[in-house]
C-alpha cells in the first residue's frame, strides 16, 4: 500500500500557499508531467501521470507514466533501459502539473525517436513565422528499431 | 488572416520525422505548453494553447495561451505588464505539446502567485516520500493584490 497521502483540495490559499501536497487530476484522471534533463535545463519530453505513476515516481526515485497510446502505467525505461531518476519533483501553484529534473540512463536519449529530447525541432517565430521546422539535434543517439524492436510506435495521428 | 498553415497529419514519418508542422490538439482543442525561462532553463509555467494562442505566439514572438479557467485567450503581461518575449519555440515528436524559451519583463515573474516560477514547492522523494513539501523559493517578486487588484484568481479545487 502506497505511503503516500494526497491531502483532499479545501481551499485556493491550502492549494497554493501551503507545504500541504493535493494533486489534481484531469477529467481523464491524468496529470502533465514536464521532464527536463538536472543538467542542462533542456526539456526532454512532456508525460502524462495517473495516481499511481505519480506515487510510484515519488516512491520509487524512478519517473513511471501513464501512457495515452497503450492506456498502461509505463515505467519508463523498462524496455529502452534509459531510466529516468530523479533529481528534484515540482509540483506547480494549483498543483496541477509535474516537473521532474532527471538524469537518464545509458544513451541519455528521452524520445523514443531516438533523439536525446523529444523537441527537436524549432517553429520558426516573428518575421519567420509560417516557415518550416528546424531541427535541433543533427543525430539520434540510438536506433528505435534495435531498441524497440516490434513494440508499436506510440505516436497517434 | 493567419499566415500560418498548419498541416494534415498524413502519417507517423511526417509528424516524426518531417519539418512539416502538423500540430494536434486534444479533444478539448488544447495543447500544453512547457514555457521556460530561457537563461535559466528554469520551468516557469505549464500553460495550455488553442489554435489561435499558438498562432499569435508564433506570429507576434510573445506568449498567448488560452486559460481555462476563464475559457478566453489571453495574452501573457496583458494585467500584470509580465509579458514572455519568445526566444526559441519548439514542438516535440507527435507534435502535441509546444516547449517555449522566454524572457520575462518586469519583475520576470510568470507565476499569478507572486513567484517567479509556478514550480516553487518541491515533492518529497524516495525516502522522504509523503513528507510536506518544501518552498524552493524564499520571496514573492510582486504582491499580486496590487497587480491583479480583483481579478478572480483562476486556480481551481
Amino acid at each position: 500500500m502506497s505511503q503516500i497521502q494526497f491531502q483532499p483540495r479545501t481551499s485556493v490559499e491550502q492549494v497554493e500557499e501551503s507545504a500541504e501536497f493535493a494533486p489534481k487530476f484531469g477529467p481523464d484522471g491524468l496529470m502533465p508531467c514536464i521532464t527536463a534533463d538536472a543538467a542542462s535545463g533542456d526539456v526532454l519530453m512532456l508525460g502524462w501521470m495517473n495516481d499511481e505513476a505519480l506515487r510510484l515516481t515519488i516512491e520509487t526515485g524512478e519517473a513511471h507514466y501513464f501512457s495515452r497510446a497503450r492506456q498502461v502505467l509505463w515505467h519508463k525505461g523498462a524496455t529502452s533501459g534509459l531510466v529516468q531518476k530523479v533529481i528534484e519533483a515540482r509540483i506547480d501553484d494549483d498543483q496541477d502539473a509535474i516537473w521532474l529534473r532527471v538524469e537518464t540512463a545509458g544513451s541519455r536519449a528521452s524520445c523514443h525517436v531516438g533523439y536525446r529530447s523529444c523537441f527537436y525541432r524549432a517553429i520558426p517565430i516573428g518575421g519567420d513565422a509560417g516557415m518550416s521546422l528546424v531541427f535541433t539535434e543533427d543525430q539520434k543517439t540510438f536506433d528505435p528499431v534495435k531498441v524497440y524492436g516490434d513494440v508499436p510506435n506510440p505516436t497517434q495521428l
